[in-house]
């Protein structure tokens, strides 16, 4: 047995943690409460919100944070943001000694530390590549709204004028922090966070850090340690309010009145009791069966079973079902409990000793309807611990007979490492018994069959935010029933809250309004820096390829003269590039086509002679045609038809070097009637004016 | 004048409205409530939901609607909404005569009734243009989890599987209940819907003949007239409530306790004070001055002011201000009220006696801050009837001098044909002013100046679910401040309720639930029936293009011979199509080009060789290459290197047409080393098996 690392020096003399508010440090004088270790329950900081003005912490966001913030464009926060992470990066050492008295071990502080750090680079990332390098972002396509096209609509999202308010349980003291702040950040919204004060400590560290890093503007966040006080009284139509945690509390503060009467827009993640379903093909000796047991092992220790995400209900097919708890059992009695910071320990203890009353308390609840198969609640032998003082408790896994007429088993959560097994006899009925959870976060599948994964999937799918299928082709690289993941939904209907986060840009979009833009094309070209239809195109006296990424402006267009296609030409390229499909080569043939009226010239013949028209060939600041988007063929090109171009700006994007700027064209082929006969989006780099300066610099 | 249109049939014995549930009509004996004319005050119906099991109707929509309704694809769902909305469009006139006793002029009832039948014809064919021909929806692109590539996530939505309980306003009896129907039906959720008393008589009229045409499945719509009884109490997580109304209902809806506690998505729709804003360039003499006047009185006036988004702030520069009240006084001196069924009468009377006390009511609350400037609450000379008995109302203008240090004038709406001019110095100042009202439906900005524009819109923005640009360039084909569109958003933040319909597909996923699917690429595909890489690409036996829509599986793969590209090949292509781009022709040139390593083919010969290379020449049941998308060149190609293809199906779609399929093809271009060099969607129309069959049929 190792040596446990020695517990740090705040066992001595517990701290006080402070807020911080209207970017100050306010240390509290009154109503302290202490926060226990989970190991042996030692004081190990005390909390207390007292002197804080909530009333001025939102103003503080409302009137510095928030102006800060949007005047940033969505690159330039995403670059905040990724120095951040960064920063945070090189020192979570130090967060990972102080995690050790949430109860967290080592494996537990790679989804806290390291997954909380990793959220904010994958949005950083995701801002620079996915965002503009604007202060919105347009939201789908343009609206026709009148015959004439003087008369259209686009939306825009924008930064709501609020704060964001983020209210974390205590199981992910880092993570549950920065996976909101990442979106709420780079949406342009500051953020007021308050920790679960079990484990504040950890949180405040993390703040002490980001505050230390001077990234984020002033007022752009601020923490609160201990109550909430009257924060949820002072605010408005523009905040957001996301929470994570229990049911009861998620309740009390969605009925608050302001909530409603404000319509303040309320995010609830809560727990839920998520399902692992074993399909009926997944018998012992299939690779489906072995991993749909580690995982249930897994997901019952990993944070001692305190995920909201965790394994609650093991849906089971009838015959498989002693076979599964044999084998979940075999591997339960490998989880050794105890002090985390003993290397030989896999499970560290609960949160408090409360919680682990509430656990035992919530087992004995489900042994009205299901009976204990492995485990008990009141016995483990922690290794470098005590019962007395720490918060420890072994693994219990229940069975339930007849889950279908059961209701415990699916609405009372253990918040610990405990999980009941379910057998089912029809997939129908394994979607029926996981639906009487009322929605969950997540559910996974397990099989390798075509039919029960569409059945269970699809069955499953409306009472979900996310739903895992595990089987041997993406076992070993599968991220695991119980990590949400920055770029997919996390949130789930009913039970789970009804909320959604993170999902890539989705959650950061939670921070924005909306809107609804109708007006003139010239106007909403305008206002979006997006050239449509409609808008002015004005011929420019230079070839705008002619001209650098800088001295291009959106609308700047240039048309090109025309150009004849002759039989020759299509025979020509037909003979050249082996393309002589039979609409360009038979006149019979390609009249029996519903689509030609007779031969018709190839698609890429038209887009290689449009090229020709409207290139530029000597070297200038055009660098590169890199892509093309949307191509549609409306109108075939027969022989003798004579085709032109008209090119315009689209849209400008700076690219990740500083040396270019992506370009799109909208491009429009007609013929000699006029009519439209192609259309695209071309893409180019061009170079940027202050290319040379700007590289030196880097 | 002319002789009013007779009274309907109604006034001699007025009906009792029955309510539609469990697909049969149900007769109140008790509890009965007067509806009167708007006009004279006369009994025109009665009203009550007594006898109606709210229990059974939300077991009736769960058990039987839902279920029906998800067995059909979005598809099937569209064109049961277009053959609903041509039964209902042949048949409006009835409804016409009905609405008559609301106060809706022949005006109004371009709004209620076409309008409503208008939406349905949208979102038809929304769902046919904009939607598989599946059940679900696929949300976004793949998103890579990991290294190798064996695990992959995707969003998909499913409907929910629980009930879309619409709770609706008196305005807008036909209209308000069909725009909620129509994205809930696509959809795949069954409706139970509750109109506002006060006007039930025309929504049950439309239900009427919405159940008379047989076109929506069994349990689909059910209809409440009367009270809501305990309806919400048998709601939970798969539910949706959409409520339009009035800030105090909305409330008190939101604040049921199962809604927070079953998490039952909330969406509300609220009065609000709706600003139009005139831009400091638009002085008398400018059209955008003229189009501001008329679209304050048009607002005022249509359904005498009773509308959700009618404008009740008119914001203006201060050096205008008297100019502007007195063209806005000279045209509401021309508004005519009375009995709507007058042809010469252009303004009705409010919905009920009640109803005009209250916005006298509110009237002179605003009289605290504002004074009238144009008619007067309690005198109007109704054209066929008289102030006793019918709810006529003149129009009346306020003018409040100091909007920014006032709070009623933002927050007190009186629902009629009440107005209140704000002064404003700066742009930051009017927007402010707008701000204040904590959020609306929609503002208008009347400018035809860039920087009024732009400081104006992205300002308002985040306080708004539309923003409505109107200058002298859109004006004559703009639809107005006041109509909300299907497909533009129509909601808003805060005092407007928060909420969010229409807006095209958008409208429809709020009724639906978004999971993120994880798993292998051969799972995810298999479930979604798209190909993504990294999923089984079988080489077909048969070349793909020889195949028939019915016998191409996604997934079928054909991969093509390599062909060498020669410094010849470049040449004769750049002669042949005048594309004698440098970076082609020029080895020195090129060289000095960041992206390239010398003179490199074409991206348009890659395209046209792998053409070549795949391409089935002989007449077959691939018809027609009619598009490309996200094409990316993603890696030069030298003389010398040798090029091949591989292209695989992605996704099958029918074509609106049922002689055709769409096929979408992945296609990879590698050169001789295996590296990619371009990436694109290909886009086929396919011949289907049955063409011939199914043309017969049609």
């Amino acid at each position: 047995m190792t040596a446990p690392t020695p517990a740090p020096t705040l066992a001595t003399t517990p701290p006080t943690l402070q807020s911080f508010v209207q970017d100050r440090w306010v240390t509290p004088a009154h109503g302290l409460a202490a926060i226990r270790s989970a190991i042996d329950g030692r004081v190990v900081a005390f909390a207390s919100s007292d002197g804080v003005d909530f009333s001025a912490a939102v103003r503080h966001a409302r009137t510095i944070g928030g102006p800060a913030l949007r005047a940033l464009t969505f690159h330039e926060r995403a670059d905040r943001l990724k120095a951040l992470a960064t920063f945070l990066s090189e020192r979570k050492e130090q967060l990972y000694a102080l995690s050790a008295d949430t109860g967290a071990t080592k494996r537990d502080n790679l989804f806290d530390i390291d997954g909380g750090i990793g959220t904010l680079f994958a949005y950083a990332s995701r801002g620079r590549r996915e965002l503009p390098a604007e202060r919105f972002v347009i939201d789908g396509d343009t609206e026709p709204l009148s015959r004439g096209g003087t008369f259209v609509g686009l939306h825009v999202m924008t930064p709501l004028n609020g704060v964001a308010v983020h209210i974390n349980a205590f199981n992910f003291p880092c993570w549950g922090m920065l996976e909101k702040l990442a979106p709420a950040i780079l949406a342009g919204v500051p953020v007021i966070t308050k920790p679960a004060t079990a484990t504040a400590y950890v949180a405040e560290a993390v703040v002490r850090l980001i505050v230390e890093a001077e990234l984020l503007p002033k007022g752009a966040l601020q923490l609160v340690c201990g109550a909430a006080g009257d924060l949820l009284d002072h605010l408005g139509g523009q905040d957001v309010v996301s929470f994570t945690g229990s049911a009861d509390t998620s309740d009390r503060l969605r009925n608050h009145p302001v909530i409603g009467r404000n319509a303040v827009r309320f995010i609830a993640e809560r727990d839920s009791l998520n399902a692992a379903v074993l399909g009926p093909d997944a018998s012992p000796g299939a690779p489906e069966f072995d991993l749909f047991v580690k995982e249930v092992v897994r997901e019952m220790s990993v944070k001692a079973g305190q995920k909201c995400t965790a394994i609650r209900r093991v849906v089971v097919p009838r015959p498989l079902e002693a076979t599964v708890i044999d084998a979940i059992k075999a591997q339960l009695d490998k989880i050794t409990v105890g002090d985390p910071r003993h290397d030989e320990v896999r499970m560290g203890p609960l949160a408090s000793l409360s919680q682990r009353a509430a656990v035992r308390e919530a087992v004995a609840d489900l042994l009205t309807e299901a009976e204990i198969v492995a485990g008990d609640p009141l016995v483990a032998a922690p290794i470098g611990g005590d019962m007395a003082t720490g918060a420890f408790m072994a693994p219990v896994l229940l069975a339930c007979a007849d889950p279908l007429a059961a209701r415990r088993v699916h609405t009372v959560e253990p918040f610990g490492p405990v999980a009941t097994v379910m057998p089912y006899d029809t997939l129908d009925e394994a979607v029926a018994i996981v639906a009487k959870g009322e929605g969950s976060l997540v559910a996974s599948v397990f099989t390798h069959d075509d039919r029960v994964a569409d059945a269970l999937v699809f069955g499953l799918a409306p009472f979900h935010g996310r739903v895992l299928i595990v089987d041997r082709d993406c076992a070993k690289e599968s991220t695991g029933h119980g990590s949400p993941l920055p770029g997919l939904v996390h949130g789930g209907p009913g039970r789970a809250g009804g909320g959604e986060e993170m999902g890539g840009l989705r959650g950061v979009f939670h921070y924005m309004q909306r809107t609804a833009l109708q007006g003139s094309p010239a106007r909403l070209a305008a206002l979006t820096r997006r050239w449509l239809k409609g808008a002015p195109a004005p011929v420019a006296a230079v070839h705008p390829f002619k001209r650098d990424y800088e001295g291009l402006a959106v609308g700047d267009t240039v048309e090109t003269d025309s150009r004849q296609i002759t039989i020759a030409d299509i025979e020509h390229f037909a003979d050249f590039t082996g393309d002589a499909f039979y609409a360009h080569m038979d006149e019979a043939a390609a009249k029996a086509n519903p689509f030609f009226p007779g031969r018709v010239a190839h698609g890429y013949l038209i887009l290689s002679f449009a090229a020709g028209l409207f290139v530029d060939p000597a070297p200038g600041p055009l660098l590169a045609n890199y892509g093309l988007d949307n191509l549609r063929f409306l109108k075939p090109v027969s022989p003798g038809d004579a085709i032109k171009v008209r090119l315009t700006v689209k849209e400008k994007r700076p690219a990740r070097k500083p040396d270019y700027g992506e370009v799109r064209w909208d491009v429009e082929v007609f013929n000699q009637d006029g009519e439209t006969v192609a259309r695209y989006d071309l893409l180019t780099m061009s170079a940027r004016r202050d290319a040379a300066s700007s590289a030196a610099a880097a």
